[in-house]
């Protein structure tokens, strides 16, 4: 039997753990996770630009990642740039990198961490090391926000319990654990006996593609269903784990479309709905979820699968990649701050706020 | 301007509708609808054989039309027999054609009402003909039921109706315009702007590939979702259109894996949720839905996608083709009676039976 993982204060990263995004020795490395499962592609970001078409293509992917690849593709370009385009060049950067996803706040909470050092500089010299020391405490802090996640949610899971998730919200998704599933493969990891049911996510198939590897690395038990199929299978399970890209300050929360179905059905069916986000992607700026910006992809994403099209020439389809949950649907956050219950409105206003520019 | 289909009492039928099932001088040719939208094949069934092939591997599909091209193959196959088996072997095919596909009682209901003239016949030659008989007069009634579920339905379409679907459930579905399709295939010919909002209908894609298909060729504007966004697009909606495998005694319904999470969707968005099925689709002896069967169909279906693996090696999926919608959810049935409204014991009660064998 296994007994890692964290629980009370233990933080050992059990070896079945990914890390998707790789800086050392100020080079940025990503696996390519639209090449997964068949292929662990490393992929080298050698400027901003990189990072801009990485996170675009989702090669990397998942709120708290896109945060910290952004950060460390602004340190890359940092390195990159001489001295006298230095500051016009990083700010331009910045406002790329903050608009290559809409949905996900994280990535514009990262940037903007970082960015405040351009100013505060001295010298390029000094912006340059400012910056990078900047991403990797991002990094750092998400790793340790993440461990406390995968803590606070083990109560959530009793023995035998069956979870319920939707796309990838584990270590290919954030630092350490990732946030949701990071409960899963952390309780797991403390001798936890958990079997999965894993939406397959489509259009992009984040369920099927990364979850079901990262839930076979860990020799957890999981099995896959089709998105409509979750309404037959929620009587059989105990609790919905989802992940967030960004939550409001009442509770509504965005996350990957089908989450508001998942949400929707827990709730008729009598099941506890829980959304696990590290404070970093809690927005207090925004009072509710009605303006929250929901990206819309390619169509292709739908009429197509890989490069074989499946809809009739012509066809028109949407294809918002994310959906606005209502917080009245939600049972909980579990954040690095323990879980935070209704009325949210409330117990989200206690989170920790980060300074922002 | 079209103002074609019908309403009061007149029955055209557009040249847009397919005829997925084509029976003409004892030789039996479906559409290979695994092959669509990409290429029109049409597939010769020479024996009850072929005919369980083609049912199970959804070459013909849909409740209405697995039934008629199950009627039609034992056509086919008494005309194959030799006079000493055709008994035998005519019992024996019949139980093939009902064990092809188990949730859709259309099927076992075709065949047996085929089936009894093996009895009545007085030699092999009358028992042929009655057996032709039988199979072309099911689909005739089947024509007319749609014609006049088709019509049934124009009251719940109104001009500018936005309708969301699953599944295919037009005349690739059934003979004349099909079912839940059909009626808006009818009412858009009746000149009513209509916009249909297409759930994909993971795994096999029947709402991308064909309703996304049949709703062009009518020049009706759709656009396509991935099932999962149905909660998004729910609100934007008038009313949620479905087809049927088998509905029981209490309206309790069996239908495409997915239909169930529209239903729940539909009622808390406050949205009508009819379901569109002729009285060959009502099985008055099943009390409820409880026990009704709902086939399990190879996980490949859910792990691979074409030729192409999305889920790791040795991922395990679970894959109900059909979900059961508890009869609360129902509004109303569109049958060929009419619409039928709860309470639904008594108001099904009413329907026509078929003899059944």
């Amino acid at each position: 039997m296994r007994a890692g993982g964290v629980s009370g204060g233990g933080t050992a990263i059990p070896p079945f753990v990914y890390q998707a995004v790789k800086f050392r020795a100020g080079r940025l490395s990503l696996i390519d996770q639209t090449r997964l499962p068949g292929r662990v592609k490393w992929l080298r970001i050698r400027s901003a630009a990189d990072g801009v078409q990485a996170i675009k293509r989702l090669a990397v992917r998942g709120a708290p990642n896109i945060g910290v690849a952004a950060a460390f593709s602004l340190a890359v370009e940092a390195r990159r740039l001489d001295d006298r385009e230095l500051v016009a060049r990083m700010t331009d950067a910045a406002g790329k990198l903050i608009s290559a996803r809409p949905t996900a706040v994280n990535l514009a909470w990262a940037v903007r961490r970082v960015l405040r050092h351009i100013a505060t500089g001295r010298n390029p010299a000094q912006v340059r090391r400012l910056v990078e020391e900047e991403a990797v405490r991002i990094e750092r802090e998400e790793v340790e926000r993440s461990l406390a996640i995968a803590r606070a949610g083990l109560e959530l899971v009793r023995d035998d319990s069956v979870v319920m998730t939707i796309c990838n919200t584990g270590s290919l998704a954030g630092p350490g654990f990732g946030t949701a599933l990071g409960i899963v493969l952390n309780a797991s990891e403390q001798c936890r006996r958990l079997r999965v049911i894993a939406c397959e996510t489509r259009p992009l198939l984040q369920g099927a593609r990364l979850t079901m590897l990262e839930l076979k690395r860990a020799g957890v038990p999981a099995r896959l269903i089709v998105d409509s199929a979750a309404a037959t299978v929620m009587p059989t399970c105990d609790l919905v784990l989802a992940g967030a890209d960004r939550v409001a300050a009442n509770g509504d929360t965005a996350n990957k479309v089908g989450t508001l179905m998942l949400a929707v059905l827990a709730r008729e069916f009598g099941k506890p709905f829980y959304v696990a986000a590290p404070s970093s992607t809690f927005d207090h700026k925004m009072k509710t979820g009605k303006k929250m910006p929901v990206e819309e992809r390619d169509p292709g994403e739908v009429t197509s699968f890989g490069s074989c099209r499946v809809a009739p020439e012509g066809a028109i389809a949407i294809n918002p990649a994310f959906d606005v949950t209502p917080a009245r649907f939600v049972t909980g956050f579990v954040t690095e701050k323990g879980i935070v219950r209704p009325p949210f409105r409330r117990s989200i206003a206690r989170l920790p706020r980060e300074r922002r520019a």
